[in-house]
């Protein structure tokens, strides 16, 4: 791991032909002579089929808590749904998510006196976009968010019980599930939707966007008996919508030839946090029948991420529980390099610079106050966290030069003591503590590839529009698979907020639709 | 123009509703209730025209560099070929670009002793576009460029007269036309395609790009007799492409709708320098057709543009001569703020935030020795450009505090006797002088949208891929339509070398193929 972080920067310059050639091998992309793969899918979006298989008012693609939330909504305001998902079991990515729902102004917000505002975590969110956010989208998520979580507990029975910070929210406003997961969540919307006569089709992969002469989505080609990631399993049917085809199909994090195409450097060489069937095809079968993507070069590395587990792991919980109340050291140098409480985007920019993975690390006070007991046990016992009964035991263990180190220490609990950190202007919370209780706890951290912030251009009606500039009439979006809401970067715990509250508009919109009446 | 540049950052938030709606006007986007406008032309590239009205082997899409490099290779190599091109005159953007051919190892850097290689150009077009671009496409243009630059002077008989620098390049390799314009190179295109027998049409502009059942582009709707920019003028018209449809349409700096979706921010309070008709309906046409478009959001500023004069000017002219000559002063302090030598996006964004337009200056010597005399002159002519004789007096003209002022000028020249400045790392060139010798002249900076990074995918054949991330068969794109040559920068100069190489290589790829048998 520490020569993937050295090689970093001169992997595209040296790799290039390698890196094309690699890129080009998993997506199709000829590299030598003229062109010859097949494009027969190009006209196909139009063709119909001899018969449907199957038909329902509302189909919706994806069962995570975009789907689930719109195909609750679409069949509470009458619409027959299916709920089609490729892989062996509901809930996409967001089963594994870390159950943080960032919204303004709630119960838990104001029993810890944490004063917020819609208008707040709007500002927030466009200023970590980098202001490419489309405003009205991060409108609607910021100013409908704290609805969204009250649904989640009062309609869906979901439970949220302590409040949690991430870097680059101007407060305290993630409100975490009581078993810090999204299973929390999407396991209770599953279970309604289920309650509620919604049809869920497994192991159902979407092949193909059916779109009518008119330019109205209409339905999907499917493979049924799918078995991921078999191409050649599963046999073709045809699902009919006479509503909507809601698109809910998440990220593509996991598919390397579309995020090579969309920022090469993210090579084979780069992990991902997601589930292994976060993939993009159903975006781009969307985009095949005409709908218009955006943003989908910006990319999202989690900066919070182990080298040491693999996929999203533990170690994500442990920094982010810490970050506020413990060093982030370069090992290198036994120094202080960022400001822990610093975006996504920086901090994974700024430990892609440092060229190697880095350390967080926290004593026995902070761990214990802010780390979820059973993921700092998890963590530990992979060995991603480690535990050290001196400041001079964790410089051996990571090879920190240990005079350096516990300099930069004693400089850190005067920041913490002051409430100021003067070097990085790292945000200090009132309740921290200098750095000093053994045992001391910490982690290596190394980035890997985590949310795809790009996707399909919606409204905030959650109407998807295509290369015209028009609606796509009978086609909605929500959740990952769309762009414009996130700009730039996407806050730590504020994809279930997107998610619950553009999945609810879809489904209502989109059970609302007169198209074949 | 002050003040539009002090509610720049409050622009996006305060103004968001308006905002939206002002795209939403524009684009077609509905904001409110459910979405209804049409979308007709979603399923229509795949229908078939009951007669074509015109057949030629090779149908060229724009009438810039690329699309007439494309025309005369295509026709050079035995394809009978039209050019379409909807404005009244031929020449697009580039018959206004600045006349820079970035190419490494030229016989104008022999001459002046400027080591260069491909390798030292495709590192740097890679850093300045935060590798994000496509290593093979800048690779083609970097080892490409010169071959590119000779047939230009060779072929066309263009001439190329002096060398200059541009910000984020190692070294001067901007080779500079005899006039200073692109003119000089486009019209000699122009006049070898009409000698070769290309069909030129002009006022005919694409509406759709027409492919057959199998994917292949086989032909163009058309307007003949258009008038930019009404929209209803001319008359339908369907044009078939036996071999291959080659877009070459330019980018969309002026389509505010477009840049809108990508970028929210570029409202119409942001000008272009573009000609009035670099907007992005053909690019769009392509992608409802099933072609892939790439990191679009990256649109370019030019932060040397005047606000004093419209579209590009003469001021760019006068700036890019003389960074690494003269200082950039914030006028609100007195002080420089940014290495004048960084490049373009760097520069841009240090001037968003100063919030108000920036003077650039240079005293007798540099501006004499530097500057186009004919640039300067005209620059003069409209007042974006001043003349002094005191640097009080420049002080006086744009209300910089007078001490603070002449303070830094000193700080400049003591940089530039040392030939290092500590300050902002600024490149000072080998014959660079203190600012000391009156006259002074000084412009006002503000930047204006200037080219757009993204587009079509292509590999190096300018093979065109589809949302199946497969070849678009009879499709080739080269110039500011594609995507990934430039990442999230591109360079000054480089233009015209990815214009011509990509162009050419369209034109022979696209004039053997052999669809129709």
């Amino acid at each position: 791991m520490k020569d993937d972080g050295k090689v970093k920067k001169g992997l595209t310059r040296r790799n290039f032909l390698k890196s094309a050639g690699g890129a080009a091998a998993v997506a199709g992309l000829t590299t030598g002579g003229i062109a010859l793969g097949a494009s027969e899918s190009r006209a196909a979006a139009g063709v119909m089929p001899r018969k449907w298989d199957e038909t329902f008012d509302v189909v919706v693609i994806g069962s995570g808590f975009a789907g689930l939330a719109a195909a609750i909504e679409a069949k509470n305001a009458g619409a027959s749904t299916v709920v089609i998902e490729k892989m062996m079991v509901h809930g996409g990515n967001s089963i594994i998510n870390g159950g943080d729902f960032c919204a303004p102004d709630t119960k838990l917000q104001r029993e810890a006196g944490v004063k917020d505002s819609p208008e707040l975590m709007y500002n927030d969110m466009m200023k970590a976009g980098a202001y490419l956010n489309h405003p009205e989208l991060v409108k609607t998520v910021a100013y409908g968010a704290k609805d969204a979580l009250e649904w989640c507990e009062n309609y869906l029975g979901a439970k949220f019980t302590r409040l949690n910070f991430h870097g680059g929210h101007s407060v305290k406003r993630a409100n975490q599930t009581a078993n810090a997961s999204g299973s929390e969540v999407v396991n209770k919307e599953f279970a309604k939707a289920k309650s509620l006569g919604v049809v869920v089709h497994l192991r159902t992969k979407m092949e193909r966007l059916i779109v009518d002469k008119n330019g109205r989505a209409v339905g999907v080609e499917v493979k049924k008996g799918y078995k991921f990631p078999d191409d050649k399993s599963g046999k073709t049917a045809f699902i009919k919508a006479k509503k909507a085809v809601i698109l809910t199909s998440g990220g593509f994090s996991n598919d390397i030839a579309l995020r090579q195409i969309e920022d090469p450097r993210l090579t084979d060489k780069f992990q991902s946090t997601n589930q292994p069937g976060a993939t993009g095809e159903a975006l781009l079968a969307a985009c095949m029948a005409g709908a218009m993507d955006v943003q989908m070069d910006w990319i999202q590395l989690g900066p919070w991420t182990s080298p040491d587990e693999k996929g999203f792991g533990y170690v994500p919980l442990f920094c982010e529980r810490l970050v506020g109340y413990g060093p982030m050291i370069d090992p290198a140098k036994g120094k202080r390099f960022f400001k822990e409480t610093g975006n996504r985007k920086e901090r994974a920019d700024a430990i892609i610079l440092i060229g190697h993975p880095v350390i967080i690390m926290g004593d026995s006070y902070s761990v214990n106050k802010q780390v979820f007991p059973r993921a700092l046990e998890k963590a530990m016992e992979s060995g991603a966290v480690k535990k050290f009964d001196t400041l001079e035991d964790v410089a051996k263990a990571y090879n920190i030069p240990v005079a350096a180190f516990l300099d930069e220490i004693k400089k850190w609990n005067g920041f913490v003591e002051k409430k100021k950190d003067s070097d990085f202007d790292c945000m200090i919370f009132p309740d921290a503590k200098p750095t000093t209780v053994p045992p001391f706890y910490a982690a290596r951290l190394w980035p890997k590839v985590h949310h795809t912030m790009g996707g399909l251009v919606i409204d905030k009606n959650a109407q998807v529009f295509g290369f015209d500039l028009k609606p796509v009439k009978g086609l909605y979006a929500a959740g990952e698979v769309t762009g414009g809401v996130h700009g730039a970067v996407r806050l730590g715990g504020v994809a279930m907020a997107d998610c619950i509250v553009f999945g609810r508009i879809a489904g209502k919109n989109a059970a609302k639709e007169n198209a074949w009446g």
